[in-house]
């Protein structure tokens, strides 16, 4: 059975995606963030980058496994179930490269932008607003590349590329829409594919979770 | 034969260090980002995203594959070589969890606090500062209960993730020393590991790539 830490934020619905592709039973924990649930002790021994998404794995080969960091457990995932990701060759590491690329570049600077541009109580700050604000537009430019390229993030096929992409750019289309401005224009295949994975009924599960 | 396509950053010293380590010869390309050589048209075909690093495979089953994000690339290397990163089980997912660490939370903080605190000819932005080095400081101190805990960032051997991790470390106790100020004091763990890692031959090597 997988434990499964989570909370209502974009890398906590990549997990909640995968899981429900799979369709197998898992045990859902809430870590509320308002209550701070984040910062007990029993949370820092699964995740002690007081981080969700977070998992345990309790039938393990050699015990319970807890892994954090959504990229590492949608590959755990893909790899124990073999499915979304291809086990070895080229559209695997596609998928890998694109995955990375959400990880350490769309999921980080879309987070920075979302702070100084729309969540932070602080004076305005538009040195940072602009820096971030051009970060994110360069990318939306190389997201809507690759889409015009190929169907999904990894090539032809769904894979845990566009799992961990796909909640980030609900919250750039949604709570960000207004600071991105045009930044979001004229990305056709973005909408398109944003269209085609949230058709999918184990997305459409996996956004409203927890609910 | 890979080809190796990199400039002076820790990004692309993680992957010096990978290929230095597994002794194979590869051909390198270096992207002078002094003369904007990361916009050819060259360039972008094997990196979309416009940074280094980049890899081409020319002997890749199928043709040349060419993968960029260093993460991906650390992955291939790894498992195309059979070495430094576990093909299954615990460790295996131990050590991609603090490479999508590094990845997603120690490089992109380090990379901004380096920008606002350090590089950045823009009128100072102390609101971004504040940010940055508390976040860097948090992770910091992720990263010293880590190696308190186990000689290397995936357990009791050196992986890609400490490849991954090394060379921003080494940014961070160099030119982000005096910005970071106490946040590295009190750390002796980091301190041994970064010894440790620091004196292998092959992370000497790629430290200095290119020259």
């Amino acid at each position: 059975m997988i434990e499964f830490h989570t909370w209502k934020t974009p890398n906590g619905r990549k997990v909640a995606i995968m899981l429900e592709e799979l369709g197998e039973p898992y045990k859902l924990h809430p870590v509320d963030f308002s209550q701070k649930q984040q910062f007990t002790p029993e949370f820092l021994a699964i995740s002690p980058n007081n981080k969700i998404p977070a998992i345990v794995d309790t039938d393990a080969a050699g015990g319970p496994l807890a892994i954090f960091e959504s990229g590492a457990i949608l590959t755990y995932l893909a790899e124990r179930s073999g499915r979304f990701l291809e086990p070895a060759g080229p559209v695997r590491f596609k998928t890998l490269e694109w995955l990375y690329w959400q990880v350490g570049g769309l999921g980080p600077m879309l987070g920075q932008f979302a702070y100084f541009a729309v969540m932070s109580k602080d004076p305005p700050n538009p040195a940072a607003i602009e820096r971030f604000g051009a970060e994110v537009g360069r990318l939306l430019g190389v997201l809507e590349g690759r889409l015009q390229a190929s169907a999904y993030l990894g090539g032809e096929q769904y894979t845990i590329a566009d799992m961990a992409s796909y909640p980030w750019m609900v919250g750039a289309t949604t709570m960000m829409a207004d600071a991105l401005g045009d930044r979001l224009a004229g990305k056709p295949a973005i909408q398109d594919w944003m269209a085609r994975v949230g058709a999918r009924p184990a997305v459409q599960a996996g956004m409203a979770i927890p609910a």
